[in-house]
C-alpha cells in the first residue's frame, strides 16, 4: 500500500473514531475540507505541519499516528493494486 | 521550538550521527541536496513521503523520527525566539 493511501486510511478510521465529519476535523486543524478528503483518498500527501495539527485534534501523538501509518502499509503488502 | 526547526535540528543530528553529508543522504533518498539543506535550516518542511525516505536511509522508523521532533519540541518550550 502506498504511503499517502497508508495514511488516508488509517486518517479515515482515526477521524469516524473521534465521532468527526471531515468538515468538523477541517475546522479543528485550521485545514480546509477538500484538503482532508484529498488525504483520505490517498490524493494528497501531508506536510509535518499538517500531521501536527491533524493528530494533535485526534488526541494521537505525531509519532503514534506515524507507526499506525506504518502497521498499515506493512499489512497489507501484497494487497497492492 | 517551531516544528520544522525542530525537524532540521534533528534531522542534522541523525545525519551527522550516520556519518553521511548532505549530499550522501539526498543522494540516498533520491531527494536535492538543496532540499536536505533548507529541511535541515527549518526552511522547509518535510513531506510524509519525505519523511519515510529519510528515516529509511538514516536506519530508524518514521514513527521514531517523529517521536524525535516532538521531543525536541517540548525540550525547547520557553526557548523559542
Amino acid at each position: 500500500m502506498r504511503i499517502e493511501a497508508a495514511f488516508g486510511t488509517v486518517l479515515a478510521e482515526k477521524r469516524k473514531g473521534a465521532k468527526l465529519s471531515q468538515e468538523a476535523l477541517a475546522h479543528e486543524c485550521g485545514l480546509d475540507r477538500t484538503y482532508i478528503s484529498l488525504l483520505e483518498r490517498g490524493l494528497r500527501q501531508p506536510s509535518l505541519k499538517s500531521i501536527f495539527s491533524i493528530s494533535s485534534v485526534l488526541g494521537i501523538s505525531p509519532s503514534k499516528l506515524i507507526e499506525l501509518v506504518e502497521k498499515r502499509m506493512t499489512k497489507n503488502i501484497g494487497n497492492d493494486p
